[in-house]
C-alpha cells in the first residue's frame, strides 16, 4: 500500500507543479500582452502533460488518479475500494501542498515577487465571481466544474474498460485534462481536482480558501454521478 | 440499441460543449489582440481532442461517430445500416441542442454577455458570406467543407480498416478534426458536422438559421462521395 | 499499382492542401499582429497532422510517402523499388498540383485576394534570399533543406525498423515533419518536399518557380545520403 | 558500440538542432511582440518532438538517451552498465557541439545576426541570476534543474518499465521533456541536460561558460537521486 501511496504523491505533486507552475512561471512571460508567453494554451497541455506523463510512469502502480475527484468516481463506477478513499485522498492533498510550496520557492526567486490574493486566479488558485478570471458567477463556475468533472470521469471510466484499445488511456486521459481547460480557465481557473485547489489555496490564502468548497463540492458530486451514469450505460469493466 | 444512442448522445454533447465552448469562452480571453487566449491554435485542438477522449471511451459501444456526416459517410462505405442513420442522426442533434443550451447557461454567468446574431461565427456558429469569420463567399465556402467532410470521412474509413495499425483511430480522426479546424475556421468557422452547426444555431438565430442548408447539405454530400471513392480505391473493410 | 498511385496521390493533395492550406488561409487571421491566427506554430502542427492522418489512413495501400524525397530516400534505403520512383514522383506532383489549384479557389473566395509573386513565402512558397521568409542566405536555405531532410529521411528509416514499436510510425514521421516546420519556416518556409514545393509555385510563379531548383535539389540529394547514413548505422530492414 | 554511439550521436544532434534552433530561428519570428512566432509554447513542442521522434527512430539501437544526465539516471536506477557512461556523455557532448555549430551556420545566413553573450538566453544558452530568461535566482534556478531532472528519470524509469504499456515510452518521455519546456524556460531557459547546455554554451562563450557548472551538477544529482528513489519505491526493472 506504501508503495500505491507514494505513487500518487508523487503524481499529485507533478501534476501541481507542472499544472500551476507553467501557470505561475511561463503564461506571460515577458510581461502582459506578450505573445512569448504559453497562454492558456500552454498552461491546459502542461496540465495535460502531466497526467499522460506519469499515468504512463506510475499508473501500473497506484492506477494513477493524482485527484480525489478521480479516485471518488472511480470508486461509484465499482472500480475502487471504498477503504482505499482515505489514504488516496490525504496524500493526493499532501502531494498538492508540497508541490505548491516548492512552486513557490521557486517564484520567490524573482525579484518583486508577490501573491496578491485579492486578483482573480493569483497563484493559480481557483474561484468564482470577482474571483473567476474572466468574472463569472457561482452558478456558471458551478455548472462548468460539475460538467467538465462529470465528462472527465466517463472518459476515465471508458478509456480504462475491456472495450477499449490497450495502452492509450493515460494518453487519452491527460489530454481530456488539456481539453477541459482549454475550455474552462476563463470560468473558474479549471479545477475538477480538490487536491490542486487545496494546494495552491493554502499558499496563496485569502478569497481562495474561502471559495474552496466549491472545489471540493462539484468534483465529488460529479465523480459520484457520473461513476452512476456509467454503470446505467452498463459500461464494461475494467480490462 | 439505446446504450448506442446514449453513447452517441453523450459523445456529440461533448463535441460541442468543448469544440464551442472553448470557442466562446476561451479564444478571446482577456480581450480582443490579447495573446493569453487560447485563438484559433487551441479552438482547433479542442474540437480534436472531445473526439479523441469520446472515441476512445465510447467508441467501442457506439463506433464514436458523433457527426451525422459520419454515420452518413460509414453507410456510403459499407461499414453501417441504413437503419441506423435516423436514430443515430436524431440523438446526435439532440445531444448538439443540449450541450449548446449548457453553454449558454454557462456563457451567460458573465456580466454582459449576449449574442449578436448578426456577428459572424457569433456563438461559434457557422456560415458564409458576410457571415463568414473572415468573408468567404459562399462558393468558398462550399468547396472548403465538401473538400474538409470528404477527407474526414477518408481518413476515417482508412484508419479503422483492417490494414491499419489497431488502437490508434481515435488518435487519428480527432487528430484529423483538429487539423481541418486549423485550415478551415476562417473560411466558414468549420462545420464538418451538421449536428454541431444545427445546435449553436438554434441558440444563435439569425442568419446562422438561414445559412444552415449549406451545413448539412456539403458534409452529407461529400461524406456519400467519400464512401464511394473508398469502395473504388477497393479499401479493405473495417477490421 | 493504380491503387497505389491514387492513395500517394490523395496523401500529397491532402498534404499540400492542409499545410500549405492553412499558411495561407488561418496563420495571420484577424491580420497583422492579431493573436487570433494559428501562426507559425499552428502552420507547423497541420503539416504534421496531414501525413499522421494520412499514413494512418493509406499507408497500408501505398506506403504513405506524399513526397519525392520520401520515396528517394526509402529507395537509397534499400526498401523501395526503383521502377516506382518515377511513377511516385509523378502523382505526388500532379497531387500537389491540384490542391494548390484547389487552394486558389477557396483563397480566391475572400475579397481583395490576390498573390504577390515578389512577397517573400506568397501562397505558402518557398524561397531564399529575398524570398526567404527571414531573409536568410541562399547557404543557410541549403544547408538548413539538407539537414531537415536528412534527418526525416533517418527518423522514416528508424520507426519504419523491425526494431522499432509497432504501429507508432505514422505518429512519429507526422511529428517530425511538425517539428521541422517549428524550426525552419522563417528559413525557406520549409520545403524537404519537392512536390509540395512545385504546387504552390506553379500557382504563384515567379521568384518561387526560378527559385524551385533548390527545392529539388536540397531534399533528393538529403534523402539520398541519408539512406546511405541508415546503411552504414547497419539499420534493421523494414519490419 | 560503435552503432550504439553512432546512434546518440545523431539523436543529441537532432535534440539541439531542433530545440535551440527552434528557439534561435523561430521563437521571435517577424521581431518583438508579433505573434506569428512560434514562442516559448513552439520551443517547448519543438523539445520534446526531438526525443520523440529519435527515440521511435533510434532508441532500439542505443536506448535513445542523447542526454548524460538520462545516461547517469539510468545507472543509478540499474539499467545501464558503468562502463558505458564515459563513451556515451563523451558523444553526447560531441553530437551537441557540431549541432550548435551547424544551428550558428544556419544562423550566420541571415543579415545582422549576431551573438550578445550577455543577453540572457542569447544562442539558447542556459543561465541564472541576470542570466535567467526571467531573472531568477541560483537558488530558484537549482531547485528548477533539480525537480524538473528528477521528475524527468522518474518518468523515464517508470515508461519502460514491465508494467508500462508497451510502446508508448518514447511518446511519453519526449511530451515529459516538453512539459518540462513550458514550465522552466523563463527559470534557466530549461537544461536537464549538460551536453545540449555545453552545446550552445561552447557557441555563445562568455556568462553562459561560466554558469555551466549548475547545468552539470543539478542535472547529474537529480538523476542520481531519482534513480535511488525508483529502486526505493520498487520499481519494476525494463520490460
Amino acid at each position: 500500500m506504501s508503495r500505491r501511496l507514494a505513487a500518487e504523491f508523487l503524481g499529485t505533486f507533478w501534476l501541481v507543479l507542472g499544472g500551476c507552475g507553467s501557470a505561475v512561471l511561463a503564461a506571460q512571460f515577458g510581461g502582459e500582452g506578450n505573445p512569448l508567453g504559453i497562454g492558456l494554451l500552454g498552461v491546459s497541455l502542461a496540465f495535460g502533460l502531466t497526467v499522460v506523463t506519469m499515468a504512463y510512469a506510475l499508473g501500473h502502480i497506484s492506477g494513477g488518479h493524482f485527484n480525489p475527484a478521480v479516485s471518488i468516481g472511480l470508486w461509484a463506477g465499482g472500480r475502487f475500494a471504498a477503504a482505499d478513499l482515505l489514504p488516496y485522498i490525504v496524500v493526493q492533498v499532501a502531494g498538492a501542498i508540497a508541490a505548491a510550496t516548492a512552486l513557490y520557492c521557486i517564484a520567490h526567486g524573482q525579484a518583486g515577487f508577490s501573491i496578491d490574493p485579492a486578483a482573480a486566479g493569483a497563484f493559480a488558485t481557483n474561484g468564482y465571481g470577482s474571483h473567476s478570471p474572466a468574472g463569472y458567477s457561482l452558478q456558471a463556475a458551478a455548472i462548468t466544474e460539475l460538467l467538465m468533472t462529470g465528462f472527465f470521469i466517463l472518459v476515465i471510466l471508458g478509456v480504462t474498460s475491456r472495450g477499449a484499445p490497450a495502452g492509450f488511456a493515460p494518453l487519452a486521459i491527460g489530454l481530456c485534462l488539456a481539453l477541459i481547460h482549454l475550455i474552462s480557465i476563463p470560468v473558474t481557473n479549471t479545477s475538477v481536482n480538490p487536491a490542486r485547489s487545496t494546494g495552491v489555496a493554502l499558499l496563496a490564502g485569502g478569497p481562495a480558501l474561502q471559495q474552496l468548497w466549491l472545489f471540493w463540492l462539484a468534483p465529488a458530486l460529479a465523480a459520484a454521478v457520473a461513476g452512476g451514469v456509467w454503470r446505467w450505460l452498463g459500461g464494461s469493466s475494467q480490462r
